[in-house]
């Protein structure tokens, strides 16, 4: 069943086995690569990717979904991205806020599947768990470097999960950070954040946790990564002291209903959906009306002198998640992984040396003809 | 990275690791089973599963898809079901006519992702190129036992290749065939059927090649299979010998433009979708207007009494394929795997001790901050 593969030629003539990545094949790959510099490349081919973006040579449609309330509410999701005539990858995420409490997972879970558009072929498989994060945090720091003010010395966080840390760590990559104040809900999520931090090797950024007005009030740049339940948002309040330069990246809002920031900010500000269409529909530009909608993320980068000129007004980051910076993710880290020999190749579709024999595969078995069986299901 | 799991318990309470069944598990659970029961146990379980339909067990979105010509015309599609509080099955199936002559790979390659929906988490990973031919041939069958005539012992095939051979295995299951009459365009096609359907011991069926008109005008059911280029069919004509209780299965129309049957035909018969709005989009159903579309497979089991009654004129089962067929079908195949002990166990999403951690899976690594990083992206 399985081959250790002869790297990156043999991987890429392989049309007929798949090559899984393991979770403990991406920890050596992040390991060997460093946190940094695979959240830098991602930034890096994210800013190119948008530069070049045309539909004839990527599309990512919207994606569809799942959604539940079995006992508790949950939703599940492809994400497909196509770069033509070369390969797909289909992500599968699910956001299940009772992932942390009751599975020891966490909300949001994900995988990757590459497939070869030549044939159809599933030519990879790798974690998405992992890579939606990194993808997540890198897609913030590049709308922020065109809308954020240039001196942004200090990120407020409101949501300090899991996401924040992926937000706080491509930020910083972009900006120098003198502190990062912190707001959750649930004060052990907060409490634990310089922890999960420490990762980052921040060690010129001071993290404290704060009210929620006083990060509203001190931020430069501000990140809203909550599990806010649908209808519950906004997850702070619009007041006088919130600074004209605010730019925000808004990551929780991913959820027909979910909301994160309030609509009377929201109105006096450029905000930049990655994926107009999606925003529209589950982002924050549920609450604007189309007019209200500025830039998305490949007209922001297209057109990045442009909208420059709003870094001293405040502007947001409607970020949903848009599968094309998956695709980017997942190839960073699996061209890491091919050129260190990673992964191990798996015969998972039945094939047989006759395409058109879908049989063929088990004919060796004589078991197959002791197995005939009288026919059970009758004419009624 | 492996282990292999521990019976069916061990594996339901699994909720960080992926089950992956390779093709030789596949054929394994085949050789043990045999393709009979297998076959009768999909048929069997998608009428229950018919029978109880209901949008609040179970549903199944209509597929999306890519579409390409670069250079050769393509699709790759993602077919989603679910039932509800249990697990989702996404079935991504690419359909690229190309593959056998250029590749040595079926026209229709397919893998299947089941998703426990309490978590997100991929659960399982088996090929869909062997069920989605196995579900297709049950399909037919369980729609033939109530449109077409008891007495049927002609079957006509058209397009002779992978689907063919699982349209005779279905439809033999449910009526005992004195003759199969084939026609193929390419010749070397028909002409090999005889030896890729021996695994299916029809010993008491005669089957032979004949001219397209003849298939046509000596069927009791016909099966339509062909890779027909858009725009191109239909793939026979409607003439005066087609017997008045024709039950045709149309299975090749899945691609809007591409189509088999001819609409004079189609217009004087019960026209059964699997799926309604995916058969107008892109089955024949695409040649009928709303009023002229019968019932779909679930109305037609949960009615069958009533349908039953056109068993002695012109019906048409409009195929394109039902992303429920796939649950059910995977389903049987996994549910063998684990009372065998097949599969093997993967660690895939990268998972930490800390779900509101992203990198906790790879701090233990010191590799990590020795790589630490300059930025490198700088604000511009």
């Amino acid at each position: 069943m399985k081959h250790r593969h002869q790297g990156v030629i043999g991987y890429v003539r392989n049309t007929k086995q798949t090559l899984v990545f393991s979770s403990a094949d991406v920890s050596h790959i992040v390991a060997r690569v460093g946190l940094d510099r695979l959240m830098d490349d991602v930034i890096h081919r994210l800013v190119t990717a948008c530069e070049q973006y045309d539909e004839s040579i990527a599309s990512a449609p919207q994606r569809g979904g799942f959604e539940y309330d079995l006992p508790h509410v949950g939703l599940l999701e492809w994400m497909p991205a196509i770069r033509f005539g070369d390969h797909a990858l289909i992500k599968i995420v699910g956001y299940h806020p009772q992932n942390p409490e009751q599975h020891a997972l966490p909300t949001i879970l994900s995988t990757n599947l590459r497939y070869d558009v030549q044939t159809g072929h599933l030519s990879s498989i790798i974690d998405g768990t992992f890579l939606t994060a990194l993808r997540t945090g890198a897609a913030s720091a590049v709308a922020s470097r065109v809308l954020a003010a240039p001196g942004s010395s200090v990120l407020g966080i409101i949501g300090a999960g899991a996401q924040a840390i992926t937000q706080l760590h491509g930020l910083s990559r972009v900006f120098q950070f003198d502190q990062v104040l912190l707001f959750d809900s649930d004060p052990t999520v907060s409490a634990s954040f310089h922890e999960r931090a420490a990762i980052l090797g921040l060690t010129r950024t001071e993290m404290r946790t704060a009210s929620c007005e006083t990060v509203v009030g001190k931020a430069d740049i501000l990140c809203t990564a909550t599990s806010v339940e649908i209808g519950a948002g906004p997850v702070f309040q619009d007041h006088e002291l919130i600074r004209s330069s605010l730019h925000i990246n808004a990551v929780g809002s991913d959820f027909p209903g979910k909301t994160e920031v309030p609509s009377s900010l929201l109105k006096r500000s450029l905000v930049c959906p990655d994926f107009r269409a999606q925003a529209i529909r589950e982002g924050e530009c549920q609450q604007l009306s189309e007019g209200e909608i500025g830039p998305d993320l490949v007209d922001l980068i297209q057109n990045a002198e442009k909208f420059e000129t709003y870094r001293e007004r405040p502007t947001v980051f409607d970020s949903t998640g848009w599968a094309i910076e998956d695709l980017i993710a997942a190839d960073v880290l699996m061209n890491y992984g091919l050129e260190f020999g990673c992964g191990t190749l798996l015969d998972i579709e039945s094939l047989s040396h006759d395409p058109k024999d879908p049989y063929a595969f088990v004919k060796g078995d004589e078991a197959i003809t002791a197995h005939r069986a009288k026919r059970t299901v009758g004419l009624d």
